[in-house]
């Protein structure tokens, strides 16, 4: 009786300098980046990300993967064609819930 | 020419009521509770777990497993025989260095 459990794609910590912290990330440990841009990147581990993300952009947070983002509220739709709903729990801890690209979501409007 | 990439064990948020916050966790999501005490739980997903500490106990944070703790400063041995150094990434984000429960870390004293 074992049950599938869900993924947590990444979690998203604030840096003030993505740049720099993509540097002191990459000098200690064992990921890659998946995507760097002056906004925001992705460093990739064997089993998750962690996205750095600027405090003015996008609060602490991490991001549940689901096929459905129905219970959870209005989507919003991003340009790579994922979609995400914010939800926080019993403390205020924000978590996303997120969709991986599909094709419905890929003919989606980008936001 | 792939790298052996880190494993991030676990990202911790803080909760004021653990009890309460598991609940919460386990009726949205498919996880399961490693463990669980008032003090603090790990919830299992499929690749990596989220711990819920107590706000004055432990700091946001998330973990890295390493082989070694020595180039990360001076470990702390916890009652599981897993070890660990807190570090600060470029902006004060906390990161634990874990190193799994070996034969020598199950001889260390317990802390």
């Amino acid at each position: 009786m074992t049950k599938k459990l869900a993924t947590i794609h990444h979690t998203a910590i604030q840096v003030k300098d993505i740049a720099k912290a993509v540097t002191w990330y990459l000098e200690r440990f064992a990921c890659e980046v998946e995507y760097q841009d002056e906004s925001w990147a992705e460093l990739k581990f064997a089993n998750t990300s962690l996205a750095l993300v600027l405090p003015e952009q996008h609060s602490y947070h991490f991001a549940i993967v689901t096929d459905d983002l129905t219970p959870y509220g209005e989507a919003v739709t991003h340009r790579d064609g994922t979609a995400s709903v914010y939800i926080k729990d019993t403390d205020g801890n924000n978590v996303e819930m997120l969709t991986l690209q599909s094709e419905d979501d890929a003919t989606a409007p980008s936001s």
